[in-house]
């Protein structure tokens, strides 16, 4: 399998390439609009065509760069179905696999940062869009985040997952690339096994953080898949 | 390809074993004597036979379990020509690939933890032992160590390997579990590319650790592949 970890440096967000060597078939994960020309130019180094691009979510943190990659490749668009848009071209489900080539990928539905969140399982790794970060998770205070709902996903969903999956997060702001369940289990601040349910909720209920840049954008245009309103 | 990080507390000490399906053959990087019993237990459960093991380097930090290893699957044991060990099997050199049925081990020459020390790479993984640690490296104060030289094989040879390649360490004492070259090159404070080699050789100067626990008994028993001086 070809892979690639793409990074946007402004929203420290991962994009992730996966490409079968066989078919010449490829998906992109969580692309940002920014980074479209880059995302082009490794498809066409790696010789592979884009089938698909799959979300985690409806992302509030950029403006999807869905529409333009539809128009450029023919791509097919797939987002959780819970997110309520009408622009996608499928809907992602818990239990029904999206196959490239001879890559399956298992979406997970994880709700807690959005209420539409899925991760998507690949093998033995599992890219893990907002809900778990390394060391940390999304934030759950706005867009129909839920706290209880993210506690739940992660510790009754992903961290039942085997212990050496490799956990690919979408987004890093301290230069760090990959972590596995084992690791999150064990040393996540927030959502490691120390950690109760309550605890969580505090933790969560005190991070202070400020409203997010760019949102009152980038909502209105993720749901349409990154069109301009009109 | 069966792959399974393993751990032991007390020296916090990972072990690699890497089978391949088709064969059942196996190979074990690093491991701990007293975890034989377990090792042998995680080669049945796959029902993998024991070919090779390999040493990064004759361990300083743990009695070395391949003696009884070889005893007990008739297995064949690699350590590093330099280490200067007459109880090997073979010795392994950068350039002779070892061959674990499909499997392909590479060695990489990576001195300065110790005057023998070797990481191993397999496709995008690399077995960094103690030459390269998430966030550190190994010692180089004891067991014919070299600052410089540490300072060159991680920048000069593991940091020329692709920046995806996944970094699997010889210890790590809090609980984190996987890396990338990219992560290490960006963050790690003794040896990313914002330190320079002066800087380096001071922060190994200065870190005043104490002398290892049971490398009195560790390094003569290493010698001997584990077995016990007369």
């Amino acid at each position: 399998m070809i892979f690639r970890q793409l990074f946007e440096p402004e929203t420290s967000t991962y994009t992730y390439l996966l490409g079968d060597e066989d078919s010449g078939q490829a998906v992109l994960i969580d692309p940002v609009a920014a980074m479209v020309d880059r995302d082009m130019a490794e498809l066409a180094e790696h010789g592979l065509t884009l089938e698909y691009v799959l979300e985690t979510h409806v992302h509030a943190d950029h403006v999807a760069a869905d529409n333009e990659l539809r128009e450029r490749t023919g791509c097919r668009v797939g987002v959780p179905e819970q997110s309520g848009v009408d622009c996608a071209d499928f809907f992602v489900r818990e239990g029904e696999p999206v196959e490239v080539g001879e890559i399956r990928i298992d979406p997970l539905y994880t709700p807690g940062h959005t209420d539409d969140s899925h991760c998507y399982v690949v093998g033995d790794w599992v890219f893990t869009g907002d809900t778990l970060l390394i060391d940390g998770c999304g934030r759950t205070d706005f867009q129909n985040g839920d706290s209880e709902a993210l506690f739940d996903s992660v510790r009754n969903k992903l961290f039942t997952l085997p212990d050496q999956t490799l956990v690919f997060p979408g987004h890093d702001y301290k230069q760090r690339h990959v972590s596995m369940i084992a690791q999150e289990k064990a040393r996540n601040p927030r959502l490691g096994l120390d950690n109760s349910g309550e605890d969580f909720l505090e933790i969560m209920a005190n991070l202070d953080l400020p409203y997010p840049k760019r949102i009152d954008e980038a909502v209105p245009a993720n749901r349409q898949c990154g069109r301009k309103a009109a």
